[in-house]
């Protein structure tokens, strides 16, 4: 890729259950050029943590300001506070050249896909409803109830599947194959003309 | 890929220069699985060569009838003999859950495309004019009027590249790079869900 390429943003979801916190952690091990981008949030800083390293430190003022000028791709609110990803980041990301993964729940893919109709979007699932439900028991700490729920979001995610450009099954112990194949989309993704700018020209002088 | 789900169609294009020829060669020792479909042409049968096996022979009478059928799906005249693909032996092919690769040129390129939107469609371009040039030159044999009409025809094959699902640029000594490259793109695109029927149905039953 040349140094004026802009960089792929790619979006992995995945619900509870499909491995997609192990499955990106090889991937980034696979791909070490893939950048980061640092998140804002606006719970208070723990000690030793630096605005702009671990996390935008912001108040919830500042954050849904933010919001509404459109300066957050994509967010949520975890245990009342936000977390996002601010646009101004990813653009520095995207701009230097550096693919991005934003690793994000569904309703943030689509509305990520809507606005960088070129993202390039990936659904890991588990391989049936008995392997999800045992990975979720697998924690063993959790009522019937907070299971169920649990279950019941998952499907939700797996139903929106098909609006993935792609959809990666991860078996047990399927996690190396899972990033590996996720690794191998990214690269076919680099061969799409829109990220070939200038690769023709020669021929037109 | 499951023997129900249908094969897909890929077609590959390059200009003379790309080094189609020998790519696509390795591909297929790459990729055994993939499908052959055999060609329906117009010209007389060879000592030795049988009626659908190295092509279908036909009249030119009943190719031409079969093309005003909508029953070629893409054909080219060279030496005065018509060469095309039987869309009834592209089916048998799919049906069956292989891959199928069509060599053609740009114009079938396209019109493939429409037929079948889901097929896949990579070119394959050489790096830059300079060694388009070298590579015409090289077979040593032509006309400078030769090269210069085929250096103009691969032009303008290229100039359609952004067209194309993918672009492979094969450097010289780059065929094995761009086999591989291809077979990524492919393994890639069995990850559509338009290509992973069923995979969620386990969840919701």
């Amino acid at each position: 890729m040349s140094a004026k390429e802009k960089g792929m943003l790619i979006v992995i979801s995945g619900p509870a259950g499909s491995g997609k916190g192990t499955v990106v952690k090889l991937l980034r091990e696979m791909i070490p050029e893939l950048g980061f981008s640092v998140s804002a949030t606006t719970r208070a800083p723990r000690p030793g943590e630096e605005d702009g390293v671990q996390y935008y430190f912001m108040s919830r003022d500042d954050f849904e300001e933010a919001l509404t000028r459109g300066e957050i791709l994509e967010h949520t609110v975890y245990c009342g506070n936000y977390y996002g990803t601010p646009k101004a980041e990813a653009e520095r990301v995207l701009n230097a050249g550096q693919d991005l993964i934003l690793e994000i729940e569904t309703d943030g893919a689509m509305q990520i896909k809507r606005l960088y109709p070129e993202a390039v979007t990936v659904m890991l699932i588990p391989p049936d409803a008995d392997t999800l439900e045992a990975r979720l028991r697998g924690r063993g700490t959790e009522t019937d109830d907070v299971i169920r729920t649990r279950l019941n979001r998952a499907r939700e995610e797996i139903a929106l599947s098909g609006k993935y450009d792609y959809i990666v099954v991860n078996e047990d112990n399927g996690a190396d194959r899972c990033a590996a194949d996720i690794a191998g989309i990214l690269k076919a993704e680099h061969h799409r003309p829109c990220r070939m700018h200038g690769v023709t020209d020669n021929f037109f002088n």
